[in-house]
């Protein structure tokens, strides 16, 4: 995790793949979105998607578990580097979520972020906020997934 | 699954309740979320959170687990009716998540929502659009989730 100091606009992160597989959108459906689409090859043929495809909350968290794995990673370097630190805060949550395609099984998301802005908490004077859009992309290049991101990012130890 | 038709501005669904337990809060964090406010109970009571809390993308799946139960319950009952109910139509996505409060282990949500607005559709006669605030409740009365969403929702044939 990045301080604020070290972030700027227009800056890409990427968070990786994850590939969405027949098994897992199934396991996924039958505890949180057990819809037929979701849960069945043959329904979905005959559904709208023309497909069997993830629920829009498994496309969501998939993505958590990415950006997850990416703070980690970069949490670890810099402590390989010698240098102390900060957890990541809370996100109070996003706006503009859209499921712009569906996803099939046998489909790879790969998710990122681009800063939109950067703004100095009021409040909290040693958070600033970050705003990004995250994106998913499908292996053909097709967006997916988008949503807009605000989160507190610790500032720099003065 | 209601028709379009039977809708109106303020009507009230309650979808159920969710109980978080710590089982299947950490079950879902070792998957999709792994920080550790969602996995150690320890390092939780340490976080800013205080205690061992749901990922937001958990709360986010119990909800539309409640909804899908909540829409077959409504399929079900009017097919038991005698009516020949269309299935709901997909959502294009929402705006304005917002997790307000943490949902603790032992914490039971309760979701509902408030239609907000309703709209025909320009380019497809036979579905109109629903717009509705989702809310979720804990125990103690306190909103600890909202956003707004869409739907398609079919029309009566005529």
């Amino acid at each position: 995790m990045a301080y604020f100091e070290d972030m700027k606009i227009g800056d890409v992160r990427e968070f990786g793949s994850y590939l969405f597989t027949k098994e897992n959108i199934i396991r996924f459906a039958q505890k949180y979105d057990p819809q037929p689409f979701h849960l069945d090859e043959e329904a979905a043929k005959k559904s709208l998607f023309g497909g069997l495809c993830a629920s829009g909350w498994h496309t969501g968290a998939a993505c958590m578990r990415k950006i997850v794995d990416f703070n980690k990673a970069q949490y670890e370097a810099a402590i390989a580097r010698g240098e102390k630190p900060l957890p990541g805060g809370p996100s109070p949550g996003f706006k503009n979520l859209k499921w712009l395609k569906p996803v099939f099984a046998g489909d790879t998301v790969t998710y990122s972020s681009e800063i939109t802005e950067l703004r100095e908490s009021a409040t909290r004077p040693q958070w600033g906020i970050m705003f990004a859009k995250i994106i998913g992309v499908n292996q053909n290049g097709e967006r997916v997934y988008e949503f807009d991101s605000s989160a507190f990012i610790p500032r720099k130890p003065k």
